[in-house]
């Protein structure tokens, strides 16, 4: 399999973690966003949105958007599961990484970002103020469902998607300076899995991409 | 089991079609967001991220979030099936329904509506241009992935989970003026699927809590 994908981008990311977490080896192909490179002609033609990350199976097929990928890693690698095993946990579990990647992410982006500083002349202040309004608003209602879901990592003691979406978006949102301090359960789960070898091995800085600060 | 949502919801009307195409019998207790039932005590202790919908299955447990609550359907009640038996094939119904809710519906709904209007100042000009450029953008997107996936639906021949969200989203961005004319495979589906019974029923008019326009 190859993963396209780029360093920060926290679709990308969440991946990453899936992959590390079933013990999957992959070889990966940077795609500079910074460059523009996700819309030229030779990615395009492998994911026409346009969008980090994509998989090339190993029969060559190509998927998009992560969650489809972690599904398709999923099936077509069943064991170990980042899935958990009773439906209704399983549930919760997705309703946690669809919260993060419908409600947080998407309002946070470099794009959107981009767009809003350039053609909506957002300063600093109403920048932080969206970013924390809509992505921090997001993630508080995380917050909440961990408190009834959580144990050592957001359902139970046993990481799963709902982990591989909740570290990318905290790693983004203390980047992006969104007050995550009162998210309490959050930063306990965030912490407990930078220290997780899987984690640890899919971080941002680990990657061949990463650029020096 | 019981779906609290309400009739013009786009994740809402997601729920309906999967469960009308699964033939699932369910109890409907409409949440109506123009009065702020979505933010009442009542709600919020179904579901603390104060969204519609909310799935409450039969022992009594909430589910959260729209693809979440259809991926406990298939879990607990998988025949028939809305995803495609094929891995590939799954993991393109899943993309195309995460690019709908990740890229397309977040900037369309009512409370983003809202807030532009009254806390940025949007004029209908630059109303229609940032839903044509985000949730449009998503749409013309998805518009190259089921040119390559389609048949009479967005996956092959048969409606799958991609058709879930698809209609829905269509639904709302011809009621908000988004530009689809140039999407011929997502409209020729669109209007495939308004005579198909199980999209029918699902319809917002056909709810109990439609009001008439």
């Amino acid at each position: 399999m190859k993963l396209f994908g780029y360093w920060r981008s926290s679709a990308t990311y969440r991946v990453r973690i899936a992959l590390a977490l079933k013990g999957l080896d992959y070889d990966y192909e940077p795609v500079n966003l910074l460059k523009g490179e996700q819309k030229g002609s030779a990615y395009l033609t492998r994911n026409p949105t346009g969008l980090v990350p994509t998989l090339e199976t190993d029969d060559g097929d190509f998927i998009t958007q992560s969650l489809a990928i972690i599904g398709y890693l999923e099936d077509s690698h069943p064991a170990p599961t980042i899935l958990p095993d009773e439906p209704v946990a399983r549930a919760h579990a997705l309703s946690i990484a669809m919260s993060i990647a419908c409600e947080a992410q998407p309002f946070m982006n470099l794009r959107m970002q981009k767009y809003l500083k350039t053609e909506r002349n957002f300063n600093d202040i109403a920048m932080t103020d969206w970013l924390n309004r809509w992505s921090g608003g997001a993630m508080a209602a995380v917050e909440k469902i961990v408190t009834q879901t959580g144990g050592d990592y957001c359902i139970g003691d046993t990481p799963s998607l709902a982990d591989c979406c909740l570290v990318p978006q905290m790693f983004g949102a203390l980047r992006f300076g969104i007050d995550v301090s009162a998210m309490l359960r959050l930063n306990a789960i965030y912490e407990r899995c930078q220290k997780h070898p899987a984690f640890e091995k899919a971080h941002p800085d680990h990657q061949p991409d990463a650029v020096q600060q």
